[in-house]
């Protein structure tokens, strides 16, 4: 089982970026499933019903989300009718939508999680009992369990990753906006990536025009949000698994931008 | 002019890597000039001289500081006389130590200057303009200007490299332990990495034993600090610059641990 | 049924004014029941059993915590014996220690909760859902509910208040050290104060030696922490339940200090 | 020199209750001045010009402000010719507006401050160093110097006042929204109060509905922000300083609202 997950696609840039690699990718790597986190996708902010309905047929079986799930009010009106969008797991009981979806690839099935954690972020459930509690659940019908936590600081997502490890088959973060460089397959056969990175603008800050960024450092006042134009990127990870057991026998980073040309 | 700079020692775990590996990192890639965050090096948080007095028989023209520099009491005995520290510059007036370092390298000075984010980290002084002058002023003297950016937050890391492009030779973050995967050369010619990265424990998290950090996250408890055991890693980004203008030519970064072995 | 709560006991300084002070104030007033928050009793920080006892003997039937509950290891030896001791209801399963407390008062069952905020505290569960549902348990059996809420910011405890109007007898908050002035009846006959405030000392910073906490300020850096010498202050509430229903009949703020003698 | 010092004005409940309470306060007490705390006056985030003025023919002097004084895009287009209108000084250089207020009153030379606390708040300059450069500047011309200390924690806002004690007539604080009980004249002779809490709706939380708020907490999501209806409250507090030395004589609170009326 080949995986591509694509990291935080940010406004129009991140848009035609997928709409421009993922087939190319898909071409070149053969995944069987392909996840895209969309929680930047509208605008920068949010995600609307025609944008996830755009990538399910640019190629990905499932969408995850993350802290800007809700900037789009239209969410409310679709979330719950999309099945392979899922939100952040964590959020309180009651909250639209789902945190787990499942997903019949080639026969087999595919659980993804989104989770969220919670240092410098929401004050919302604990992420790590909520997700062992779902993996455990996934792993009693099959060995394919992907989790894309959306968290701020590297040292929560370090202890998700060791936390699932021989339990989930990868354990991906989102949210900074960066790729890091720390891919690995854990001991107990965990693929772990702190950060997978952003899909979108290539020199705003995190996809934001940077020069209004560099204003709210430099001035501390409310500042515009813009979606920075220009040069742009694609971050994802590619991670194989072992037909039978579910674990990782590989990870790859991909990274596609001027300085990192993409070759077929 | 080629710098070595080595990511957040942490520990024995770290020193050890450090004694290893610099003097051949140094043979195969042989810079002129050696740096290394040691705010880390003493057990997990802060330094010694002696330490400090080590890093530099190891080969290093200057040592970085961040958050963790004053962790051990020791350091307020002998920062003011470490000519070759440097602790960030954006502590308020009257702190003890130096946040601009200036080394003779072959003739040619480079300046180097540690300073610190804001976000979710200290309330200090305005990094950017304070790193803008102390870059302002060095650039009367020398294009060598190196710039060790110890913050939590990606936004504000790529802020300041985007604040300094075409201004200081390489921006490089450090404080998060995990290295990204962002290297780049910004349009104006400022090498930049959001984080070099972690040199020490490799089945810690961030360093530390992994259980104690587990254990933090699922009780919410005060728990024990102590440096993780066992495998460890070395981060670190070799940048070139031009002899005569100070611009980046290339950056390079270096991870070195038991997935990603090291070849002379 | 009148309760006193008596906020925050800070160190030395605060359990002498306790010894004081309790008495005089059980003599005036006449309160069926005490209530200490205990959380800094242990010179600012944590408790230990003797000083728990202590508390008992000086009149309280129960004592609370709050965020600096574990700050002396020794709690974990004796918390879960101690039958009047209650901390934090919202830390995550599997805490020592009780969250809830049921005491017999001339015959009555009166519940006291004790429960934290997570606005710039800690990451733990809800408070809101976990406290309404051991109000609601209790309301099965007794119309008095006393709830410790402590937190730091207003928002947080205000929201607690409004959000038990009606089913807690009394909603009061702890944490800050500084009394608030708007002791009040919400429309459902929950009594309620943002803060009681801290019993401890007067001339310090939140009771610590206020050099120390002004170095903290204009340095940024690393500081002792030492309970503040000089005159002391007590902080205190008293609320009147109406026999029956449970619900607050009045709330009488407390403050006794140099500026505000105590009249018997 | 009495002054009155009116807290955080918040939306139309809040001004209704400037327009009928200021006048009858006045006649009451005879201030010679009066300052009002206008960040949240327009809507609960912001002033406009005509709100200004309009808190001047109130019988204001001085107009301050917080962090919310750039909430309405208006503010930068009168801020620079509001003579009477203070914003937080510690903003970095640049900033429109100004921070420090000098009035005439009866022939008396007044300064009023604006700072504003950094602790979970906004990384601005230190607000420690800004106010005693201006107190001290002031006190060359002048014994009364009133600061509004705009700040979250009471740590920090205690730090001011005791920072200022013996320099500063009055430290007073707003934001939190709550009033606080532990005014005092501290030992130096500077008045303290660590909040004087707001002016405006009573069954709200902090002035907002209060059904929004607590949904805020509840679902973690995000939520509309509207100015609660229904009853109302003013938050205030008199000083009086000693003609000669500007020292404080005396500190009261006042708070007015369906459960503390006011007599004429
Ligand atoms: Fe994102
Ligand atoms: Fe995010
Ligand atoms: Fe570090
Ligand atoms: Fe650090
Ligand atoms: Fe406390
Ligand atoms: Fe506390
Ligand atoms: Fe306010
Ligand atoms: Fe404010």
């Amino acid at each position: 089982m080949r995986i591509l997950f694509v990291g935080d696609v940010f406004g129009r840039p991140g848009r035609t970026m997928v709409s421009e690699y993922v087939p190319k990718l898909r071409k070149k790597y053969k995944p069987q499933m392909t996840i895209i986190n969309g929680e930047n996708a509208a605008s920068g902010k949010g995600i609307t019903e025609k944008i996830y309905k755009g990538f399910l047929e640019a190629g990905a079986q499932v969408v995850t989300l993350g802290n800007h799930a809700w900037a789009r009010r239209e969410i409310f009106t679709f979330i719950d009718d999309a099945k392979k969008l899922v939100r952040p797991l964590n959020y309180p009981e009651g909250t639209p939508g789902q945190g787990v979806v499942s997903v019949n690839i080639n026969g087999q099935e595919v659980v993804v999680i989104n989770a969220m954690g919670r240092t410098f972020l929401m004050d919302i459930d604990d992420p790590f009992r909520a997700v062992k509690r779902e993996v455990e659940l996934a792993k009693k019908r099959t060995p394919f369990v992907f989790v894309d936590f959306h968290a701020e600081v590297t040292s929560e997502k370090q202890a998700m990753g060791w936390y699932l490890d021989g339990m989930a088959s990868a354990v991906i973060g989102t949210h900074t906006h960066v790729q890091t460089a720390d891919e690995r397959i854990l001991p107990g056969g965990t693929a772990y990536l702190s950060d997978v990175g952003m899909t979108g603008p290539y020199d705003g800050i995190l996809g934001v025009d940077r020069e209004l960024i560099l204003d709210k450092f430099l001035t501390a006042l409310p500042t515009r949000f813009e979606v920075a134009d220009g040069r742009t990127q694609l971050s994802a990870v590619i991670i194989d698994l072992d037909d039978t057991t579910g674990k990782a026998k590989s990870i790859k980073r991909i990274l596609i931008n001027d300085d990192h040309p993409f070759y077929e």
